[in-house]
């Protein structure tokens, strides 16, 4: 803590929480929400609650989160319908020996929104589903190889992390890069391994660590999905941040994608720690063969969540409504830089869109935007 | 579904939830409860709820739970002071942008009992740490190898993971084996590689998949730890599933195990999903250098349940308690088996006791004392 925090009151006990998490935590808060990424003293460390759109730090201070607790939270913070099913469900343990009614009836529901889907599995993290869909592709196609776009983020795991610490040369040997929305580096990857290629990996859209949000040129979706079906390896679509934010039957059907496999986590149970795969019936041998399993992924409580938040977005419209409103934020925002004399990009779907200024190598206007919300 | 299975009235609804998974599920049951490994129709496939030690399928058969939920319910099913305290905090919202004042105070809890541990940090699943401390290890030692008991069960990790299916050479290209209880086997891993051993992997006992478990010799335990000091390899004990029910400083405790990094799960949040690794002072910035996050992990709810699963078990001599049912209830199956003339072992240690038919190749004693219970 430097003095200029210690004088800040306005992040006292954030501040307190912090000098405390690091000397019991590595770096003290770890992981995307880091505040190395921040001005120091400049933001909330710890949050205390929320509940709808707002969000309150542990000083008290109250904020609107359009972050949305880093996209889950599709519905709002304590939806109380979501809550009130998961906690129904809670009351009558769970964390069984078995599964529950919950899973087949999610499994079903999967299958009847996502078109190409004919079953579906359930996992804690989105790293559980990407890993486990790479290996479904390498089972069924008897091949190692992976193409993936640079600078995606796909997970924690160590083929695709963006840390580079503890890594070995084995972790990636098998994993390829292209270049997004350069069907040339997808061609040339398969003329050189098409043979030993199990399976493309994509994002519905691109949208990088620390970068402006790109949106798939049509031609490119083609030139992927064709390269794919003609040389035999799968389609993975990894919808974990998108999925439910976009189209309630997968991202892949507002692009024009068509996936073998697809992951989605995230808004899938507003903020309930689950995730799934999905995939096409013809893999269901493979993806028997693939062990996956969790000492918790039994429990009927963030099935219960998951089926009530699908069930919410479909009577809500809620698809439409994230996008008008995005709309409207994304169209005011431009509006308010421009009276400002600020250059602002504002880029991807508009329900998921990232904004950041231009002429800002050194994000001092964005520290002083954040700071000023 | 035979015949048989839908003559069976005592798991109908079972049944038919099973025949509806099989359509949308991979396999139908997945993971470590697949009921590939029953006798069909001789056991229910799907729970409906539990309470304290009693526990419900979905066709209203009721059953004393003896498998804690595969481990980690240690204080029973939908105890209501865990979940006053997890639900008093998710009232609150759960997926927040930051971590919230839980983490620190889990974490000064964890370095408080744990007595080598100057850190820790917290995920959702127990493969999630025992793949990050690898790392962490790889990092702090600049070398790649790793040495783990052949059949240890240390997650679903593709370098450890018991399927088959999916797995590429590269996966385990850097993992040696060596023999439970078998110092030799040990040293002759070090002799030929200890250069580049970055760690050696225990479980504090060993208790493979579907076998007796094994407590260590204690040459075994001095001739492991000295090896890793000699050669400047971490010890990672993996603590996931015994933890918190041998000893509330960890299981390395009751055997001498003398760890630079573990991992913690099931009973840590007495089946609330959370696990946790913890390490030595000295391995903080190695681990501060090696990504870890998810989408849900910043919770409190299931920190604030680990909070008062650890203060329950203090207060209730939670310890103690287990040792003593344990050694009641495997004495008593002991009495009672050679009542029966029936040949049984029971092995590990009283609070996880695993029980075996002698003389019972194809598991059919075992089916006929399960359709029993």
């Amino acid at each position: 803590m430097t003095e200029a925090d210690r004088k800040n009151p306005r992040y006292r006990r954030s501040l307190e929480l912090f000098e405390r998490a690091q000397s019991v935590i590595p770096g003290g808060i770890y992981g995307h929400v880091t505040p190395a990424l921040l001005e120091p003293g400049d933001s909330p460390y710890y949050a205390s609650r929320a509940e709808g759109c707002r969000y309150w730090d542990v000083d008290g201070n109250e904020y609107l989160d359009f972050l949305c607790g880093y996209g889950p939270v599709v519905l709002g913070h304590a939806n109380p319908e979501v809550d009130e099913a998961a906690e129904r469900v809670r009351r009558d343990g769970q964390c069984f020996n078995h599964p529950t009614s919950q899973m087949v009836e999610l499994a079903e529901r999967l299958v009847a929104c996502i078109d190409f889907a004919g079953w579906a599995v359930f996992a804690k993290n989105g790293s559980d589903v990407t890993t486990w869909c790479i290996q479904v592709a390498r089972e069924a196609t008897g091949r190692r190889k992976l193409l993936m776009a640079r600078g995606a983020y796909h997970g924690t795991a160590s083929w695709c992390s963006p840390g580079h610490g503890g890594l070995i040369d084995e972790d990636r040997r098998q994993v390829l890069n292209f270049d997004w929305n350069d069907p040339q580096s997808v061609e040339d990857a398969f003329n050189q391994h098409a043979d030993d290629l199990a399976a493309v990996i994509v994002t519905p859209f691109h949208h990088p660590l620390f970068e402006g949000s790109s949106l798939p040129d049509e031609e490119f979706v083609h030139t992927v999905c064709d390269l794919c079906d003609r040389h035999g390896a799968l389609l993975i679509l990894d919808d974990i941040r998108a999925g439910f934010r976009l189209h309630l039957g997968g991202s892949h059907r507002v692009f024009g994608w068509r996936p073998d496999l697809a992951c989605y986590s995230k808004a899938l149970g507003n903020g309930y720690p689950i995730s799934a795969a999905a995939g096409k019936p013809e893999l269901k041998t493979a993806a028997s063969k693939v062990f996956l399993t969790g000492s918790f992924w039994n429990s009927p409580v963030e099935m219960a969540a998951s089926l009530k938040t699908i069930q919410l977005l479909e009577n809500q419209d809620g698809i439409d409504v994230m996008r008008q409103r995005g709309e409207t934020f994304t169209t005011g925002l431009a509006r308010a830089a421009q009276g400002a004399g600020l250059s602002v990009r504002v880029t991807g779907p508009p329900a998921l869109p990232f904004m950041h200024f231009e002429n800002d190598p050194d994000y001092r206007i964005r520290h002083a935007f954040a700071r000023a919300c």
